[in-house]
């Protein structure tokens, strides 16, 4: 399963994409990305799976702000879906994530991403899990070390 | 939308990932991929959106063998889904994709991702819709330059 | 493959729902349909089963408007998903759909379900594909007999 | 959300498709459908709900086989997936349904609908949810009235 991020406290892989944060709020975040050559497919067009994975961690995102400093909330991917409506070359990708709905146990998620002149070249659904504690807004205490949870 | 991989010519992305295919017959492909630790969430295992790249990757192949020499088959990914029922930290993957059905125009695949311990961390399915002519399991010619088309 | 229904022409089993397409113009429509006793399951709630009729359906109409009198246009699914998010035992519901993207073969449509208070019941998306002629808002004449090719 | 049937008391509205349940065991379950005129389309051909709602049961039955007399296990629909590969018009359908993996709280099945030549009409996964103590094979007690949770 893949765990989602949690607040600024990204996971290497994500970090390595140079993934960035830069708007989250209770239900909703966005996040960026620029596009690097190696992310490019023999056609010279960016390769879906980071157009999967954008969407994966934005959408997990949106249901694990957590208001309280010092918290955080934690979840995993149960399932998700990507459709491809669009390709680009190069530039700043963002995407977009809104909780959909879910309980205590269950959230889902929508989201979708853009290009850098705002066409959407994919969107889709996530369902995820919340780890103990976390479909609380206040969230659960960083913990050192096993502290992560995220992607 | 991603290109899925013709022949042995992987695109940069799929290449820069380590995967390699080793399994190849009309309506079924076996591909594996080495964790490498830059794959690896904070929770210290693999993320998501690897897995997510080999079951798109792999159920593309399952619909693009091509029977003839210098010749390829080409398709784009339409929709995929992801279902995440495992965790792995470090081995060998494999994953299996089998052409489920279609037409002249698209296809679907089922694929799913094991560990090296053989245990399922995750499946899904493909939408993907063959290019020009590739629906034919002659394919069309490798063209120099834009030959691409894959991953 | 679940034909799309075409103008208010509904095909046997969508009327016998008492599906009754409420708004629809180019990329958006929106359906209603009573709960019926025979439609709850044994907790005495909406069967999820027409949730996924209320999505596939609504998508559909979303991107097969059609703007010539005396014309239709035809699609069928090619694939749909459907998530669950809440219950409900009786009242008129209503789905909504939105075309998303796609081009002159296939289109995306993203749909909801609320119940008669308002509250989503479920959500999902869709894949489908034109038939001859149907990716263009002026459709084609409809025909006697065959006509169909509704749900 | 959809109830998954249990044991053999399917719920008045997979009571009134004419769902039979003719075979079950831990991880596995296969139904049948008979067609009726009412379930076909405007182009004469099985809508595509009715093959959601196959695909949705019997993925659901897969998970849920009680070994205890008395007893039953009760789950939920999460989210499912439907792909449309074939089209019937008449004649005996059945639907099996396949385990894939899951834990105490959530299991994931894939299933796939045959018509009466056998040919694959659709296929799709569903993630699903036990209800409190239904992920053991051993069941809860059937309760009286509210007994019920199945579609």
């Amino acid at each position: 399963m893949t765990d989602t991020p949690v607040q600024a406290d990204r996971g290497a892989y994500v970090r390595s994409l140079g993934i960035e944060v830069v708007e989250w709020r209770e239900g909703f975040a966005r996040i960026t990305m620029p596009i690097q050559p190696v992310f490019l497919n023999r056609s010279g067009v960016l390769h879906g799976g980071l157009i999967a994975i954008l969407l994966d961690t934005v959408g997990g995102y949106a249901g694990t702000w957590c208001s309280r400093p010092g918290h955080v909330r934690h979840a995993v991917t149960v399932s998700m879906t990507t459709h491809f409506t669009g390709q680009s070359k190069a530039g700043l990708l963002s995407a977009v994530g809104r909780h959909r709905g879910g309980g205590r146990n269950i959230f889902f998620s929508s989201a979708e991403v853009l290009g850098e002149d705002g066409a959407m070249l994919g969107f889709g659904d996530g369902v995820y899990r919340y780890r103990k504690g976390s479909h609380d807004v206040a969230g659960v205490p960083v913990e050192e070390g096993a502290a992560g949870g995220l992607s």
